[in-house]
């Protein structure tokens, strides 16, 4: 089954569907105290993307593309994508709602970064993502895994 | 009560005690693999302190020193420590030993930044850390919060 991506936008209803996802956090608040103050316009563009079943949000990832200059996984340095928020509500899990994500931002052909969680290893692993070898002051607390197209290689 | 804070060793005991913590992740791994390999030598040093109680570790944490060059949080630009992994095992919970461990990466006198997870918000506004003014570029995913003695402020 084809699922369509849609990129999000952020306003007061995208901000309420997104409390019901587990990773709401400091980048939600933000977005809604810049909504509330008129920082940002309703309907502005966000990296986030998701979708809907029917009228209800049920998966959505961020994206953003990082610098080569910035770049420090990817050999030789490039653009990359960095992907974060990556979930699925639990009723709607093992339906290929993630995996038609991750597919999404594949279709970009550029390197993918992205710092799972650690019970989701097996849906990294199945969908191509591979561990970097750690770097201490590079990555910290992260456990990175990468994704790369043809011709770009781990640094 | 005062608690014995201690800048723990790699070794395998260690790398055993570590596994009951839910924040075993690529680094320790990595870890495992260069002791395993003898890339790194036995009772080598590491960014982990830990709280013993008795021969059991309960509570364990990771810091590094950032140099100011990369210091994208603080203003004057400065040295600070990352702080990571800090963790109490259930249950050692609520008797000070994550209390203990933050006053340890205090006593450097530096500002600490710090990226928690999403349930311990209160321990941490407790210990007088505050949240960042959330920017994407440099965040992304993360929802960094920081402390920082007197002389210091927010970039």
């Amino acid at each position: 089954m084809a699922y369509k991506v849609e990129k999000l936008k952020i306003n007061y209803k995208t901000l309420e569907e997104f409390k019901r996802f587990k990773e709401y956090g400091l980048q939600e608040l933000s977005m809604f105290e810049d909504l509330e103050a008129n920082i940002i316009e309703n309907d502005s563009a966000s990296p986030f993307y998701g979708i809907y079943f029917g009228s209800l949000l049920v998966a959505r990832m961020s994206l953003y593309r990082v610098e080569a200059k910035f770049d420090r996984y990817f050999d030789p340095p490039q653009d990359y994508l960095e992907l974060w928020k990556l979930e699925v509500l639990p009723d709607y899990q093992g339906k290929g709602y993630g995996h038609a994500l991750v597919d999404f931002a594949k279709s970009y052909g550029l390197p993918i970064k992205t710092n799972p969680r650690v019970k989701s290893q097996e849906f990294w692993a199945k969908v191509g993502f591979t561990s970097v070898h750690y770097d201490m002051e590079r990555d910290l607390g992260e456990n990175p895994i990468i994704w790369y197209p043809s011709g770009a290689a781990e640094q």
